[in-house]
C-alpha cells in the first residue's frame, strides 16, 4: 500500500507514504511518521493542506480511524492544525529543546539502525554516502 | 529493566541492554536487536559466551520464551551458535550481500530516524558527530 501525493502545495519529490501491514509498528504511527519525515525535510510546508482523511484512508487501504489517529498525532505534535470538518494543514512549529531522555532515545535508534545496515552487509562507505544526502535534504 | 553483562569475554564497554515494554517493538525483538548491535560493534566477539537463557531473563524481568525467542533468531541469522544444554556461542558470520529490499528499508528507517531527531530539535551538527562517532564505533 502506498501513494504519491500531487495536493496543492505538496511537492512532488518524495511525498510518498507506504504501510507495511507485517511490521510491528502499528498502521497511524507509520503514517504519522512518515509525514513527519515529510514535514521535517520541506518536503510539506507550513500552509499545505494534506488529504481529507477519508480520501488518504483510502488510498493506503487503512481503517480512516487510522488516517485520523496519525493526523491527531501530529496535530498534537504541533505539526498540523486539524479543523472540524476542514482539512488538516501544515503549520509553523517553533523548534523545541530536545529533553536529554528524548536524545539518549534518539540516539539509542539511530545506534541500532545503523547496527541493522552493517549487519546486512552495506559497507560503511555507503551508509556514509546516505547519511550526507539525508541529513543534506533536512538542512533548513 | 536493564542490566549490564560482565561475562568471560565480553567487553564491558556498552554491553548494556534494556527492555522498553511501552514500545511497540516486542521484547524478544528488542533483546535481539540490541545484542545484534553489540555483535556488529564489537562489543561481543566470536567466541563470546552470552548469559544462560534464564539468567538474562531474570536479569531482564522477561518471560525466558523471550530470551530464547532472541537467541533463535540470531542463530537463524548466522550471529549465534545455540547448542543443547550449552550457552549460545557468537560465532564468526560471513558479510552477507545486502537486497535491494533490504537497502530500500534501511534507508527508510534511516531517513526517518533522522527526521524525528530534527522534530525533535536535535541541531543537525550533533546528528552528524553521533553518527561519526556510531560509524567510528563500527568500523572493523
Amino acid at each position: 500500500m502506498c501513494t504519491q501525493y500531487t495536493e496543492r502545495g505538496m511537492a512532488a519529490r518524495n511525498a510518498q507514504i507506504r504501510i507495511d501491514l507485517s511490521a510491528s509498528e502499528p498502521a497511524y504511527r507509520q503514517v504519522a511518521t512518515q509525514l513527519r519525515t515529510l514535514i521535517v525535510e520541506g518536503s510539506l510546508r507550513p500552509g499545505d493542506l494534506l488529504p481529507p482523511v477519508r480520501r488518504l484512508a483510502l488510498d493506503l487501504a487503512v481503517h480512516f480511524n487510522t488516517v485520523a489517529e496519525a493526523y491527531r498525532m501530529l496535530a498534537e505534535e504541533g505539526w498540523l492544525d486539524v479543523g472540524h470538518g476542514r482539512n488538516a494543514r501544515v503549520i509553523e512549529r517553533a523548534t523545541p529543546k530536545p529533553t536529554a531522555a528524548a536524545w539518549e532515545a534518539h540516539r539509542r535508534k539511530l545506534r541500532q539502525v545503523l547496527a541493522e545496515m552493517k549487519a546486512s552487509g552495506v559497507a560503511a562507505s555507503r551508509i556514509r554516502q546516505e547519511f550526507q544526502t539525508l541529513i543534506e535534504a533536512m538542512k533548513s
